[in-house]
């Protein structure tokens, strides 16, 4: 299942705007940027702009791309920002210690495991210059635009993402899987930043409390399918298409969807989870269009 | 010189700050909040903090700890936490590979190093989780906490802070010693965020233009001395007084003021940077005695 126009005009709007919001590859000290840009720009699909646009457009009823309403873009660049690095610190020697991602050597592989520290350390931080920056929103009030940062904070930090992270550390090679853990796992560690996409897309639509919680409700779901769906395409997915070794949880003895409730619950919960996730958007009526088709591509990657 | 009682009575109070502001130990997962924790508790002399309450009194007047205009305490916590973040990930063996800060174990001696480098990814997310907070920042616009947050973040990234470790990484063993490039190094590396505290304080405290220039200038001297005289005491200092070793510039071939200009020209460079900082203080009159004793405290750490 391929996906529309629409959304290829969003992933290559994102990248024009990462492409302006990070310093060149001739910017000093050269070296960093070279590494800040070169996982930026490794190909990555620009799910969570998608999300974040999709929930904008469904909230405010204007689009995003080329008008003036483009408040939600650098929103957009940020979050994308924000995955790189995650993707960066988790691939090196002293956590993951993936030597491929999309098909191209990791960054600490090409530029060093200091640079590749201190790239994804750069890009954390330069998402939040962004995300502070208020001739960016423009016509967004001030106020919005630090809890719009907050809460991204609060999505990726030690109670969040990072958080999902460190306990996903601690149960490799356990010999007693939990459900319960794994599910804290999957819903810090991706969930969490995913969530907070489409919740800030919301926000910076206007979205009233009611609306807000759906978003988040809907981004929590699709979340929590796209890390099973990611779990299950570790076993069964194709290493070319996928640009990375599948049966790396295998080798690291990760607790999976799959191996904690087998493969076909798994894929039972993860079309549950779309299913709801679309049940979700229902007061969007025809303008949740999009954010539906997103909820099924990310379960189309397999199932 | 010992620092005053109004100094001491600064540091607990951000030590309060930061207890309350930072997830306790056993905050979910506990194994990171304890790295986080620490670190931040290691017995740091909190001189950023002490930078951002003087800038601040000196423009506003107005006492900050213990009264309502307590807006800049969560603004010092946020500068400590960010200070740590960048001690822990420099101590990485990836990076200057140190086992000993402040005369206890770096965090990635005593947590591991996956533990450290996610322990440092989410100080730095937390600190931005504060810079965004209203609540914290009570009576403060909420475009000047954007702003704060904004400069803070352009102070830390890669065409500051991390700038500055990115060549300093890249000049180790250099055969070339550049005065240029050492001083690039040592206002980026250290001097950016020493500056930012001063003029953060003074943005929280409504300072305008011209007193924000003279707390930038001021801090940009303080910041560079203070790097000055940390490589003079890699060669001269005590290793019990300084709680690490010494002489790890030379183990490592940094280039330093002293290998660079010689021992008697980075002193005279320190004092007389001590002396025109203190000069850039003149149009706050007596406001800014507690300034200058923090830039003379500086100074007195060995000369």
């Amino acid at each position: 299942m391929p996906l529309t126009k629409y959304f290829e005009t969003i992933a290559q709007q994102t990248e024009t705007w990462l492409d302006q919001l990070v310093p060149q590859e001739d910017a000093y000290p050269p070296s960093i940027h070279q590494a800040m840009r070169y996982s930026l720009f490794a190909g990555g699909k620009r799910m969570r702009p998608m999300l974040a646009v999709a929930a904008f457009e469904a909230v405010s009823g204007q689009k995003a791309v080329g008008t003036e309403r483009g408040a939600v873009m650098p929103f957009a660049a940020a979050l994308e920002i924000i995955h790189t690095y995650t993707l960066i610190h988790d691939d090196l020697p002293a956590l993951d210690d993936d030597e491929l991602r999309r098909g191209k050597p990791t960054c600490h592989v090409r530029f060093g495991e200091d640079m590749a520290i201190l790239a994804g350390d750069a890009l954390l931080t330069l998402a939040f210059r962004i995300l502070t920056d208020l001739q960016l929103f423009k016509g967004i009030p001030a106020q919005t635009v630090c809890d719009l940062a907050r809460e991204t904070a609060e999505a990726i930090g030690s109670l969040g993402t990072i958080g999902g992270q460190v306990v996903d550390l601690e149960y490799e090679n356990t010999t007693d899987p939990d459900p319960a853990i794994l599910e804290y796992i999957h819903t810090h560690k991706t969930g969490k930043l995913i969530a907070m996409a489409v919740r800030g897309g919301g926000m910076l639509g206007g979205a009233g409390e009611d609306q807000l919680s759906s978003l988040t409700e809907y981004g929590r779901r699709v979340g929590l399918a796209f890390q099973i769906i990611d779990d299950i395409l570790d076993v069964e997915g194709d290493e070319k298409l996928l640009g990375k070794r599948t049966g790396s949880d295998k080798r690291m003895d990760k607790m999976t969807y799959p191996s904690v409730s087998g493969m076909k619950a798994s894929k039972e919960k993860a079309v549950d989870l779309i299913d709801k996730a679309i049940g979700d958007l229902e007061m969007f009526a025809e303008r949740a269009g999009p954010l539906s088709d997103l909820a099924r591509y990310v379960a189309a990657r397999t199932l």
